[in-house]
């Protein structure tokens, strides 16, 4: 039985996108396990693209956000100082922060990631009174104008249907390959005054860049990077709305990379739930915001403020869900190893933020397509599409990882295998 | 007692904004009463700046999202196609545009007004291959770059720190007062191809400029506006974003002005509960997105499709509810017009998107101070913050109405007498 | 016998255009005359659009510029001190800024129009700290990229195939005709901070526009721009690149217009002969400029220094010209005035700075062939080309002014006559 | 007895530059010698930038000239044809492309080389309907905002005081060095579709950056550039207005690297004297200008039509002038390898288009003053000022050439000497 998909097809724009690769309709989800009306049940390796890192209706942040609702919490209060939001402040301090030895001030954006980027990009360029910000290769960070600016995507750039200004573009680490030192050429560039590069007001930059085919950059080019920013007076923001709350191990993305950014941008999986929150974090010295010069309807979710602080407390309150993730993600970077071993593929990112490089769009999105029909959602990434990425729920059960890692590697062979016979 | 409101001093950045203005910690609220940590209970004239149309957590629309969320309902879904969604088109399609023989496509942008607004300018772009967009004096579009080029508001586009591009500004109806005709203005510079405008790719407007001082723009010059754009080729978006949703009486604010806008974009209220939900609706004939193209993480918020469909079907089956706003409307502006005739200000606005201009923002801003005091939360609006807005929820009862504006009344009579005794 | 221009045609490309309306080749000129390849002679109310104020090949700049190639006087010195160079800053300062108690640095600039325009922008700029220019409709300041983004001419925009950023733009005086002010209209968005517009670095305009169709602003709106420039920090640059050197009787156009512009750009006939020469003058309380900040291998053209001289000190060493001029545009003025009164025109402009509105583009064409038909070389300008214009040499003998105007009216009457003849 | 410099410094503002680092009046010059106002002589290794290709008031171009003004020659004459236009088109075509093969159309824009690469710059715009320019590091193009926009030099561009927009940037030929193959960064990022990078409607360069550091770019690395451009349907524009003209042994500088330019934009040396003169050359298949689209009074200057014609009558009639330059070019090589062996520097450049990079600006400068006060005039050049130029006319005298190279090795000498004993 086919589902009926006439009311989205029907009354949706064109614009819409996962729903074309994933052609059902689903009505609820928990764990690591997503349901469609037809009853089939499904492993979710794409996670709302690392919105889901808990995984689906934890059942703690769903209780306490049905108790929420019942007792009248505040849903919207503009940026009014709530209760739900005093809690999750103060978690976010005891749980985040302070154990870090991190110095924070919290700015909650929209409800969006691209909105805690256009945050930390005005805010940088307010501090520092210069224009230009610099971005990477295959960086994304959001497409509203000026998040889009920085994003290195064609198809999404083309989207603006007018010039993306604001913004230079550098070299991610080993853009081109092992020989040539994208940190010399950052640079060289920065200390040519010639170069048509201007000291920027900051670098901005993801440590494993999810979209953009889950490339790693290695702790020494971020310092290099990080140590240019110094000298040349420029901020250093890390947007860590994909890779951060745990996905790479720790809750941020740099903890163990040895640089210090001055801005972080963070959403996805921060609310703990999938819901709709974002927001930047500064240094207090860069704190120089008017109020509401950058504001709007939404900042400060109350839903989102009450299942991001179970979050914080189920599971940052210690160290042992990092260990647990360390655990899972070697264990999929052998089976990811095994894979790329036997199918020739490139074993890509850090920690439980990984994929693997099968050398084409088309390529991967067989596979992909295969997978979904086996029961398993799993999504591509990289310019050309080309990385199949594994995006598990950091909580998923080790059986169920096992179960989808399975499929994913069925549905390889089996694609593979019918690329050879086509071929022969 | 003072509430401790330490942890959000100590650790928001400074860019907060409306806490300042009440500086207490809510916990509760419910209807148009919302409860502070000290036990007492404000009536609400702010509505979360038209968010909370349907007041606060509306008993219907709880139940409904308990159950959603107890039943593991998909919290978050990408894109994908669920159930809630399912359900929220086929309401939005039965109960709003069908019966107003209207043909819109819906697309669900990020849960933020901007973003709607950002993929509205967009669209326009790419549809007619233009690059400018003509937006106009007072006019709020939202922070994010794109949407800020279109805002007016000073104090929000210094804050980009960088040139706001794409964007040429006209004035908004009786801009200059009643003696200059906007509308021949902005036809003479189109017909003028020497005056530097250029047919834009859209015109951009709020029939009812919210943030800009409850200016109300009357259905000729919006009809002016939309000639002249069809004579040029230029599309018509209204930003209906905290007009629409019944704040003016009828769901879309511009129902009886006699125009046809190709996109309309929509947000606040449109959950009906205040959780963050955005849409731009746009001709089928628009259409030509590429998937994708304009993307987002939380774009189609699955709690909101809840919520909104129960709004939809509780307010908006059939005709009653707007008959209710156009009496309250009637009454506000009875009460309006008397206190301005006491005190001199200008009553502005259509509705129950009202306000009152008492000439400085300075007493505007103690008018509400004074409010506040006494129980009442209420805001200003305007260039220079100089109309005190009445933005009530539309399901306000009415002894609860009376008692706001009584308080309002009182306010504003304590505060011009004490304003007379010093002048004394 | 028709001209061989298929030198022209087979090499230069598409973009030219004078050599269009008047197909012959020219080979030597003197005075009021130009004379074609064929012996044909025209008398020229055209001047090099105001570049030959003094007419073709001035016997006096003719020799001295003789002498000097002769005497192997400096061509070319980049921006050194030339004997030639101080001998005219030494003139300019006696003959025209002493007299007239102004006090102004001349910049030296890339010998265009234009490039003088690029550096006024670039140190109004610079001075404030601010971003935009208000420009006005109609308004031209050349086609380089930062001036093209001043000109209103949307034929010349397009051209740039990209954004014009950096302007805003306001209407000049009466352009919407008299019902409607345009100093209020300017002043009024000025003191909104919510219009859009903010304080700009400066304003730019010409006082008689003479590519928009040579319309004269009033004093008093001249005067009203330069009042809420003072008021907002914004400096007032006038472009007297076409208006300048006694086009409008005295030799900067606004020196009885009760104003003191901050900037001054001045290119066309300041060097006298029309060879490319361009100067901007500025405040010397605004000359922060470091050296070579706006730099440029032509300026200060040697040769154009010595031809200018010989201008400022045959022409402007006392009020003589002034008062010839006043005589002849007494008498240009009541030519017009007749004729618009015979056909229906409008007499636009000032001093010799004057057209005749014949209402369309077309007619304004065929008007123009027909005169030079009859030996009289001029042109059109105008939103529409429906200006004829008539930009005499200042020292035209009176007897070939007056044979010009008779070629004018009787080809006028002419066209007007078969255009009723067609319609009959 | 020093020069009494008052006027200038009294009158002229800030921005004058050259004249500095040679403080005297010069008031003649013939060949390769320019003398002051108080008879020193000095021998010009600067040459106007390489706009005196042929030297001072080269004898027959000033008769020719002298000869047309005696004659009453049309000085200015807007675009129209003029005889003296029509002669420098069919030489032009007859000494210059025909032999070469070429197919050009010539675009006279106004007289700047800046302005020819306005024009080029939209031109290569409206034929590809694309925003992008790619320009390399250190290149120099002018400074109006649409050339400064790709020219490199921060000290020029932070002169704009607002976003140079439309212009991405790409490191030229070594400019990281040997180890980093430029081509490869420039193909991998045109061949990535999320670098950030668009293909450009054209990439702009010289062949050897005369501003820039006196970079002469490979062969190989010009062809992969034109490859890269034709593969991603982007026009390539060589700029050579300094480096054209024979200053580098050959008319056009890239007529022996194996590359075909879409366009070409000339100026300095172009009119043979260094009078204002510009063009931009096109392929007929790019002609898709509309008349007038980009405009100015001084396109085609009339007495650089002349001057100009004889040049390339003169010089470019047969091959011995580019023989003549190739002598003196190998005679410079060694002289300049001999004092880089002695002191240290590196050679850099191409034909007479030369200079040694000594480490440093301030050396460098040292170095030039000292020339200076020893009768030679010489100028230095590159992101730091650290090489000194050698622009020698290329019709310098031998013995000149060996007198002038003499000073500058005696300076070297003594400033490296006189900074040893300092060290000491």
């Amino acid at each position: 039985m086919t589902a009926d998909l006439s009311v989205y097809e029907n009354t949706e724009s064109n614009v819409r996108s996962y729903c074309r690769s994933f052609p059902t309709t689903f009505t609820s989800a928990s764990g690591a396990e997503i349901t469609a009306a037809d009853g089939k049940t499904y492993i979710d390796f794409l996670a709302g693209c690392s919105s889901l890192n808990y995984g689906h209706n934890d059942p703690d942040m769903k209780q306490a956000l049905v108790d929420y609702i019942a007792g009248d919490g505040i849903a919207h209060g503009l940026d009014f100082h709530t209760e739900a939001k005093g809690a999750f402040l103060q978690a976010f301090s005891d749980h985040i922060l302070k154990p870090r030895e991190m110095n924070y001030r919290v700015q909650f954006t929209g409800p969006t990631g691209a909105n805690a980027v256009e945050a930390a990009l005005k805010l940088a360029r307010k501090v520092t009174g210069r224009d230009r910000i610099i971005a990477f290769t295959n960086g994304f960070h959001g497409v509203t104008l000026g998040a889009l600016a920085c994003t290195g995507n064609g198809y999404h750039r083309k989207g603006a249907s007018r010039p993306l200004e604001g913004v230079d573009r550098m070299p991610y680490d080993r853009a081109f390959g092992d020989d040539i030192d994208s940190g010399k050429v950052l640079e060289e560039l920065l200390n040519n005054p010639s170069s048509g590069y201007e000291p920027p007001a900051a670098f901005i930059l993801e440590t494993v860049q999810g979209e953009g085919g889950l490339n790693e950059a290695s702790a020494e080019w971020l310092q290099t990077v990080e140590r240019v920013a110094r000298e040349h007076g420029s901020l250093l923001i890390v947007d860590d709305i994909q890779a951060g709350c745990g996905r790479t191990g720790t809750f941020f993305s740099f903890e163990k990379l040895g640089i210090c950014p001055d801005i972080v941008t963070m959403a996805k999986s921060l609310s703990g739930m999938g819901l709709p929150f974002a927001m930047t974090l500064l240094h207090p010295d860069l704190d120089i915001w008017s109020p509401a010069e950058h504001n709007g309807t939404f900042r400060g979710n109350n839903h989102a403020f009450v299942t991001a602080r179970v979050a914080l407390e189920k599971f940052w309150s210690d160290s042992s869900f990092s260990q647990k993730i360390e655990v899972k993600a070697e264990f999929l970077e052998e089976r990811l190893v095994a894979l790329a071993a036997k199918h020739g593929g490139t074993v890509k990112g850090r920690g439980m933020f990984r994929g693997i490089d099968v050398g084409s769009g088309e390529l991967a999105d067989e596979i992909c397509a295969k997978c979904f029909k086996r029961g398993l959602i799993i999504e591509t990434s990289g310019a050309h599409g080309e990385v199949v990425k594994v995006l598990a729920p950091l909580t998923i059960e080790l059986t169920q990882f096992e179960k989808g890692l399975d499929i994913l590697a069925e549905s390889m062979a089996s694609v593979i295998a019918s690329k050879s016979a086509d071929a022969a």
